[in-house]
């Protein structure tokens, strides 16, 4: 007798895009230092357009004022249930990973008191006292990790469905003098995922993360702004660029090619690779560094939708809005069907590194 | 043939009570205001003559001013990780309840980037990169959800190993004018969980979580200070003492005797309850309703075992404190050996229960 396995398959996809769209442009009049407090002495114009080039940024969105990253990841969570069309009261876990919490446009205070998973499924308007909701910072992979998180629930037999939320407003934590704040952006992503119970594979096929805290802890951390004159101590966002890059070009294609190993899928089956987004080159160099350690010649010309030069760096909302987008077939020359075979993977804050194998159901 | 199944069992604890002891008479001069901003016409000796006579509260303890939360919980993870005599590389992942990130004595700013696990595994000197390091805000539950979430990796057969840690600093998110906070106390406690393969069930049986979102997701929440005249726009713990006590006496009894059931364990078997502590009235009523729920005459003298009268409430660190104190023969009157059964419960902001049932290996 063969046992039949739980499996873990996305059943629907949400997300919630700001309005607020916010050009290069409109950091000409800002005043940008370096992390030492002294004034960048290049033109804004010439800051901006190495910007441009090298992370391929255009704009990004910035969340309506009267609005928090629960807001919009309710959002998000809303169009998820509606488009699996499922009873949300069957929800066994809301997984909600952000990284500030809720923080006001007015009082630039991490509030994560109740949870963000207490606050969505309170919108949600949800009465099971055992849907369980909690929140999960783990860096930009915080949704990928609660897509993995979700896989142990379901795998063990006990969840059935579960809608996993990735959510953050890096436009609240960004220091105005910083040149890397122009990176920031904001939004929101949400699946549903269900479990199915079959012989062969499909849906989460293999996961596999890192953490990598002895080298790597601070490359992202809070801190005081740029300017010395800055007004007061609220805490920014601050990253290490340059040693960022390089710990992401060493590891992610590391992992990726774990977790293939994992899933005993080939990277030539690889339909799409939906990667967090921080910087295009990044990515592009991190694909390259892949199919090179992999011995495979040719990088498919299709292989990865990027969103960044209009969405720029979402952090945890990135992943799953991909997937929207890619599911919704809002991206021109990227189309999956059943049997494919497709990557999520991210890097950030931690550091932390995942990935996720995924067989289209 | 018959599958041996994986048990997660404790094999190791440790805790961090920090050594600043403030007594109820450091209260005196302070100055008390309601939720609605008016000062409260009792004296203070009044004020905290009563607050003792319910929640049974003498002293708490405050976390010294130049350290924070990953401080307290890297002290306990290190004597966890030393009490179960394991290598630390060996550890597959470092799960760190807590809900308000490091907030320093100087700048109250809630800070969580990185998380507070990287900032422990990082404290540790753990090089091992496939030690997931993740944080859990689940209110003071945390900690016993980071266990529950412990056990579907043991029970997987991905994870031998697993750091539990809750800590927490509330004295750092206390309004000085509001008398709940006397409530909030600051400490950290940890655990080493261990994949058991046998026949016989052992360590965790069973565990059950509930969320109760729509008419109880504020109760716990952060507001601004009491004191209408406070200087400044801080976020502080606030809570609906007296909503939250009427919830908790409605749904812990229930959950627990729900968990029992699932654990195929009567009540009449559990020799200790080891319960979150925030009123020592409010576990002494919680417990006397789960017995008369299950139909259960008489309880036993010593089976709860009380930190609360010299710890105050600290969230989650509370339970695994218990724990540790229990283990290391430090109650008087509680002492517990193989094969005896133990129950872990918290309630907290979410408003989220959950409760486990322990089998002592």
């Amino acid at each position: 007798m063969i046992h039949d396995t739980y499996y873990t398959v996305i059943s629907g996809t949400g997300r919630y895009i700001p309005s607020q769209i916010v050009k290069n442009e409109a950091f000409l009049d800002s005043e940008f230092f370096n992390a030492s407090g002294e004034r960048i002495p290049k033109s804004n114009d010439e800051i901006i357009r190495k910007f441009q080039q090298i992370t391929e940024i255009e704009e990004r969105r910035y969340v309506e004022d009267d609005m928090v990253t629960s807001d919009i990841g309710y959002y998000a969570a809303e169009a998820a249930v509606i488009s699996a069309g499922i009873d949300k009261e069957s929800l066994d876990y809301i997984i909600v990973a952000h990284n500030f919490g809720d923080v006001l446009h007015a009082n630039k205070k991490t509030d994560l008191v109740p949870s963000l998973a207490a606050r969505i499924k309170y919108k949600l308007g949800i009465q099971n006292p055992y849907t369980i909701a909690y929140d999960l910072p783990f860096g930009c992979p915080g949704w990928v990790q609660g897509l993995i998180q979700a896989d142990y629930y379901i795998k063990s037999g006990d969840a059935k469905k579960i809608l996993v939320i990735g959510a953050e407003t890096l436009s609240r934590i960004s220091d105005p003098h910083d040149i890397d704040s122009m990176i920031y952006s904001d939004g929101a992503g949400a699946v549903v995922v269900e479990a199915v119970q079959q012989e062969s594979r499909v849906g989460v096929l293999a996961h596999k993360t890192r953490s990598d805290t002895l080298q790597h802890a601070h490359l992202l951390n809070m801190g005081v702004s740029y300017n010395p004159d800055y007004k007061d101590d609220t805490l920014f966002l601050k990253m290490e660029g340059r040693k960022l890059y390089e710990y992401a070009l060493t590891t992610v294609p590391q992992l990726l090619s774990e977790c293939l190993d994992k899933a005993d899928v080939s990277l030539q089956q690889i339909k799409k690779v939906l990667i967090h987004q921080a910087n295009a080159k990044m990515d592009d160099a991190i694909l390259s560094r892949l199919f090179k350690l992999l011995n495979v010649p040719e990088i498919p010309e299709h292989i990865m939708p990027m969103t960044i030069a209009t969405l720029g760096n979402n952090s945890v909302a990135t992943v799953p809005i991909l997937l929207d987008k890619l599911l919704r077939g809002e991206f021109e020359h990227h189309r999956v069907s059943k049997g494919d075979h497709v990557v999520f993977a991210s890097v950030g804050a931690g550091m932390n590194v995942n990935a996720v194998v995924y067989k289209m159901p």
